[in-house]
């Protein structure tokens, strides 16, 4: 469900990821579970997250009404130890960028467009 | 290859879409085709992109120097053509955010580090 939008200006926190091989269980639990525990922090805005399963890389953008917000999901204790786990065992790689959005644009399909068909 | 850095401040779009099924031939053709061309652009900087098969929902982020390099990028003929294509036929609906990077960060993990096992 992506083309959610949240009224400039706001942070984006983009994170590019390389995955290791195996441990998807625990991997996968705990990356629903940051989600949820995300959520509740006060100024958090939404998330889109994919990953090519064949290539292993995977994007996660999460969006924050502010600088604050970013600092508390930072601090938050169960994510600090997920991101040592991710360092440790998940990822062979990974950027992370704090990006102040400035504009943003939509777009969805008339419903009775049938598309390229 | 996720983990390129780019020295702060310089600009991220979020491209965040969710592709309609089918068409994958032309829609890879040309998906590869703005990849070069984008390239060519004064002041691009690099571009991660990735899609969950399953879901069909992708995330691209392009990376610029500065608004300049955007506009450019924006006004490209082929591109403007392939975003009219995009519209009518490869995407359900789509977000498409310009934000300016402030900080980054990156992790690579030691060649020798077993991860996991």
């Amino acid at each position: 469900m992506p083309a959610m939008l949240f009224d400039p200006p706001y942070y984006a926190v983009i994170f590019t990821a390389q995955r290791t091989d195996g441990d998807e269980a625990a991997y996968a639990r705990t990356a629903a579970l940051m989600d949820q525990l995300a959520a509740q922090v006060p100024g958090y805005l939404g998330i889109e997250s994919t990953r090519d399963a064949k290539t292993g890389l995977g994007i996660t953008v999460s969006y924050w009404r502010d600088e604050a917000a970013i600092q508390a999901w930072k601090t938050q204790a169960d994510h600090v130890m997920a991101r040592q786990a991710g360092r440790d065992r998940w990822y062979a790689s990974y950027a992370l960028r704090v990006a102040k959005v400035e504009r943003e644009y939509d777009f969805h399909k008339p419903e009775n467009d049938a598309g390229w068909a």
